[in-house]
């Protein structure tokens, strides 16, 4: 008997989240249930793993590893931020996925990224459609800068959420201890170059009037410097203290990233970025006394505060877009359908791939407060559901557990390219 | 009948720790079932709070709320960062702190903090016996800088220690996975001004050879350049990612502080601190992508992530001290001995605090790697104990629940200081 069942290629792709894995666990156990699917084959370091044929055969782990990726931050798999040519100046990349897709007879492709690799997935699937080549292709959504439009919200999203607005309730409590003798303001800088939504969970961290945090920096609302003093030296006036949570992407009105404010070392070399610097100088200026902290990696790898909302959407679209996949579907992605607020109910919807990498989804501005250094209870109503429930990892010896895969990987077919 | 009760004072002081307030609840709840401690009045903003009389009567909050202070980070009733002059130049503030105390009928004082702190509280006890005023002064330690000594360890370190190897070992998967096609280095930087306890803890993050971190910079070990870049390099070369973790007082053989190594912003005007962007613009320099991260106050305000025997010593050292000044003892300080590594078993000893605020405990040389950039096994095996053990916290609506005091100050009795 001939045997029908396809291998499905995974990939990750750009930034890593706290639960990209889990996306990735749903798309292998999913697919472990399907008959129309063999082995799920990834690539090492998203679309390059295909290009260099170095596919990761994950029928060699074990179910209790596949099951552990769901406690694992990172990309298990490797990731990458490579961006393939465009198919029609230039179709050697293209030719030579097919190549291997058909050397290691894949049929599903699914690709679990944001925006620019979602237009990867959608240009695989032209390609395939061209080429007549049986392959349905699926993104899977995930970023936790959570600008992907056609969904609620992006899988990443709301663990980075959590992370962020606990870790300004707890530094919120010790700056405030502090502030009679000593540290008066704290910045907190977090990831969003372009859409502030990460800056904007932490003002899930205030439950009562006068809560940190006090203000809140968006690319979304120009910086002046002017306002911003005032209402720094206000805060401390009234509260003692003052929390700033400020997005990495804060830009002046002429779109100058503060960032880029020209800091240089002793040896007049420009200095990459920081905000938080960049504001902690300005408030010393003004003689606060003040401290300042870069979550960079950190919040975006923080599985052990992970939002268990967040974790299970992860892990269904990865399942969804199995299904998907298996149902006939392609250049589509699974999205979270956003059914009420209170109680949060969610489902699974499908979006187009189509254009999905020219539209970014940022803070809209009834979101945000007039005054632009605060959120709105209609973002508060939005934002809220997205970090409830905790998903606890395992420890071993006081570290959480993660997933080590074996990696196997299957016996090239073709030449290097 | 007489009440022969006396009412105890209790301040936090100097910088707070994720878990300061375990230590408080120990006190307050093992005063409730002495005989000889009426109430606990708590000092806000450490002594601050005794000279201008401000008192938070403990009597007044629920039993919930004093146990959820084993949960709050932060300290509760607030710290500072504040020295009584030398009582023998200046008496008039120590004149002053006794006048409260005869006012409150305080028989009891607890001041909870690191070596500095633990100097007050001896000359205190000195005072009391040269007034001949019946005052039990006991210290609490804490610090999570792990400097303390007399002390195996010193509560508050082991949960930034926690904290610390979970972030190194969550950002180096996400860096891993970016590593082919983007970030090579991470660098992280944590606290540790003169002692390189809590950068040394990262080592944690590690099970296997090759695991992050792969460079510890300590203020311990002399901080020379081209060692340093070497290694990197030769990290990246191997491993194909570097993943480093820096003190904030990493210093040259010359003792100059690398944050203090001249960053200037735009107006010329000195930037502060920060050893890892330093470190990042040097790595830069040598063409590798790197990101940077630093910690600051998320590190030692993380209760979310706390150790459970760091938690349990905090709350010992508590109960402790309260079992101590009942039983007539002064100008000592509970402390944690060790009696075994594996497993590991510790109990409450006692230390005097005379000459405490002169000793400084940095990492000692056996447990730092002949090249200076790694933890030895030893080092391990006196690390890793302190992070045994998890404490969650409950949540609310997605954050952490944390006590609300409602902060009854007792009725003032005295003139304005």
């Amino acid at each position: 008997m001939m045997n029908s069942k396809k291998n499905a290629f995974y990939a990750q792709s750009g930034g890593v989240t706290a639960v990209i894995n889990a996306s990735a666990c749903g798309v292998i156990e999913t697919a472990a249930k399907s008959k129309k699917i063999d082995k799920v084959l990834c690539g090492e370091n998203g679309i390059l793993g295909a290009l260099n044929e170095n596919l990761i055969d994950t029928s060699k782990e074990s179910k209790t590893t596949i099951a552990k990726l769901k406690n694992t931050p990172g990309g298990a798999f490797g990731s990458c931020r490579f961006k393939l040519q465009d198919p029609i100046k230039q179709k050697k990349e293209y030719e030579r996925l097919f190549e291997v897709f058909a050397a290691h007879d894949i049929g599903f492709f699914f690709y679990n990224g944001g925006g620019d690799s979602q237009d990867t997935t959608f240009k695989v699937s032209e390609m395939a459609k061209k080429l007549k080549f049986p392959l349905q292709c699926i993104g899977i959504p995930k970023t936790v800068d959570n600008d992907l439009p056609y969904t609620d919200c992006s899988p990443g999203f709301g663990s980075v959420a959590k992370y962020v607005a606990t870790s300004t309730l707890e530094a919120g409590l010790d700056v405030k201890s502090m502030a009679e003798t000593s540290t008066k303001v704290f910045i907190l800088e977090v990831m969003g170059r372009h859409a502030g939504w990460i800056a904007a969970a932490s003002c899930l961290a205030a439950s009562n009037q006068g809560d940190p945090p006090h203000i809140i920096l968006l690319p979304e609302i120009p910086f002046e410097k002017n306002k911003f003093i005032a209402r720094v030296k206000e805060t401390v006036k009234k509260h003692g203290y003052c929390v700033i949570v400020a997005s990495e992407g804060t830009k002046t009105k002429a779109g100058k990233f503060l960032a880029d404010s020209g800091l240089t070392d002793a040896f007049g070399h420009k200095q990459l970025g920081g905000v938080a610097p960049v504001i902690s100088s300005m408030i010393s200026k003004i003689g606060l006394k003040n401290h300042w902290a870069v979550a960079d990696y950190l919040q975006r790898s923080a599985r052990h505060i992970a939002s268990k909302t967040d974790l299970d959407q992860a892990y269904a679209v990865g399942a969804q877009a199995v299904k998907l996949a298996v149902a006939g579907k392609t250049a589509v992605m699974p999205v979270i359908k956003r059914l009420s607020d209170t109680p949060y109910k969610w489902q699974i919807g499908t979006a187009p791939l189509k254009n999905i990498a020219n539209i970014e989804k940022s803070v809209p501005r009834k979101f945000i407060s007039k005054d632009g250094f605060a959120v709105t209870s209609a973002g508060r109503r939005y934002l809220n559901p997205l970090i409830q429930g905790e998903a606890p990892t395992s420890f071993k010896h006081g570290m959480p557990e993660v997933a080590l895969l074996k990696k196997s990987f299957v016996k090239k077919k073709l030449k290097k390219f």
